[in-house]
């Protein structure tokens, strides 16, 4: 539809450390990524330029705290411009970034700020387990007593059954999530750990161990977008986003024709492949939504990069590993660089844009000039897939 | 900035009837609002013509739900749209719809859905007052247990002291609204109070008294919203949005310049009336946020209706009445028609709709062509204004 022309430009990111963070709260975390996003484009004025913003957050319950939008407007100095939270589960600061470019190419906001944020440590981990179950249906799901990882569980269950998928293939998406981790400074975990660490570690839902699980984690993620034209007003290096697919699917598992893919992921990703006028051949890294190692598996074949059943191939030739044919995580994914569920989307697009302007440091993908981003929210109910092109 | 020409136009829209709905969730209450909406517009296709949804839901704790995007795009038949919650507290399909709007003007998405749902009633009042708290400030405000009854009183109280405003014109506007909602049959409250009943209603937090209170309520609303150029591809009677504005302000009273007035309105209005090239005079009627009576007469001053101060002469002189120079909560308002917060700033949309296209019955406003829709959030962190003219 739009031949590959970019729909808005990239001109800063910024990112918290994710970890805990004792005593702050979730307002306080995402100054942390303003403020990099603003010190990384001195031609930016944020208070004069920024004409809205559009935030991702997913529970009231962790501080007891709604109406985030206009919260982080007065505490990243913005205060007094539209400022909205947009909630679809784990997918918020995608579907956050989604309305953000509906909004700079309205023409009504030239500057946008989208971000995400979430505080999730200062609970217990059956209240977050609570929590994040708002996600999924009340009355067929939760109120049966199903959480996250009893719904992946299922999806990974039908995915070894019918493809011979071994749970060492999952474990091999922790490890070189980790290694990758290990690359990155603001990633919560650091260390490497070996397909062992994995297999040995308890079971949380079979076949899901923990350390298949992604990390409950505090930080917020942020970027700021405006139209290509104006791109060079700000940075001599923007990212384009050059395609963008949101979709929807069932709340609950049970209404969904397959276990072994999630529709959203698939009409999402053709919405922006078509936009973008490119193939998953061309994509050169990609962020994928890993909230479980089974996931990750999943959206290989959901975005094109394998074949159906094929993901477990993927990973024992480590295609999708730093230096392999088409990284995923590189910033350690869910898995390993942490899950902040509201930050996660916004975060995606932040390790892309560092990869596509030459500034990932030790886990710089060489000649990266095509990546994409994959956010799901719950089990697949949402899901936004964007491409973006580097301008260099 | 746009010389008043129409931004997006609303070619339908559809109400449930406000009511305690006792056993349905969120989703069946919202898919009344949705039906009347398609079966207004016999030329839509909604599965094929609706290309995105933006809804308002402020409390994921009311049904342990959250997600709501996705889930109403599958109840109302539109599974596979892209569908984001927006959640700016009570202002929060104000907020949807100036998503909905950047979304149209994006052209990304030529119809786009926007509404909004809540399910309140099967909640205690104890539970109910504690979520809504959440849309004021946990550290400053909750934590120290005022709750917003609290909050309006302090704003009402200012505006005693400073402008001899007395509780009987608080009264008043309580018995304006629940007149207009008794000549609306899906209005919550359907009998005519008098200011006796108000006076000698128990205080909730003085000044303000049970009768000063908008009312607990299930309820859901949407409008669809196409290109100004395609309105009539679908309608012969379209009602164009010429103006919208929106802005944020400090979550807490405690850091606000004035108590008299809400910062967020008076910016959210200025820019609207900029963008529309009109000012209060030319509005014939207007739908405002009263969450309390008082409320609504601090926003007579901030919308420009009178001068600060006035607006308790305005309500002595029965101008905002039906009959009266501009009136105002022809649907009852928030006060008597009901206030299930997530769906009030679409419903009150839908009353301007109804209201410029002559199908405001028994209420309906002689020769209206202006109207004007004001839905604050919290105690005005948020607030929305829009503009709309009659396309006869």
């Amino acid at each position: 539809m739009l031949n590959g022309t970019p729909l808005v430009s990239i001109i800063s990111a910024g990112m918290s450390k994710f970890q805990k963070h004792d005593g702050l709260l979730a307002r306080e975390i995402f100054t942390m990524a303003a403020q990099e996003a603003f010190a990384r484009c001195p031609k930016l004025e944020p208070k004069q330029d920024i004409k809205t913003m559009f935030i991702g957050h997913m529970g009231e319950a962790y501080e007891h705290q709604g109406h985030m939008g206009s919260i982080l407007a007065d505490w990243t100095g913005l205060l007094g411009i539209p400022a909205t939270r947009c909630e679809a589960a784990c997918g918020s600061s995608g579907a956050a970034l989604r309305a953000g470019i509906y909004a700079v190419m309205s023409g009504l906001a030239d500057v946008v700020m989208v971000g995400g944020v979430e505080k999730m440590t200062n609970r217990s981990t059956a209240e977050v387990t609570e929590y994040l179950a708002m996600a999924s249906d009340y009355p067929f799901e939760q109120y049966h007593g199903i959480t996250f990882p009893g719904i992946y569980a299922l999806m990974a269950t039908r995915h070894m059954h019918d493809y011979g998928t071994k749970e060492e293939h999952f474990a091999m998406a922790a490890v070189k999530n980790h290694y990758h981790a290990s690359l990155n400074p603001k990633a919560h975990m650091q260390k490497e750990i070996t397909v062992e660490t994995v297999m040995n570690s308890r079971y949380v839902a079979w076949p899901l161990k923990l350390y298949d699980c992604s990390l409950v984690t505090d930080g917020a993620s942020c970027i700021i977008l405006t139209k290509p034209e104006l791109a060079a007003k700000y940075t001599d290096n923007p990212v384009h986003i050059v395609g963008s697919g949101q979709a929807s699917d069932s709340i609950g598992l049970y209404e969904r024709k397959s276990f072994t893919s999630i529709e959203s992921t698939k009409t999402a990703a053709k919405a922006a492949y078509e936009m973008a006028q490119l193939s998953p051949q061309d994509i050169n890294l990609a962020e994928v939504h890993d909230c479980f190692t089974s996931a990750e598996l999943v959206a290989y074949e959901d975005l094109g990069f394998c074949d159906p059943g094929e993901s477990g191939k993927l990973l024992e030739n480590n295609q999708t590993s730093l230096g392999g044919r088409i990284p995923v995580n590189t910033s350690g994914g869910l898995k390993a660089k942490g899950h902040p569920v509201g930050a996660t989307g916004t975060a995606q697009v932040y390790e892309i844009y560092l990869q596509l302007t030459g500034q990932a440091e030790r886990r710089q993908v060489k000649d990266a000039k095509i990546g994409l981003t994959h956010n799901v929210g719950g089990s697949g109910a949402t899901a936004t897939v964007h491409i973006y092109r580097s301008a260099q």
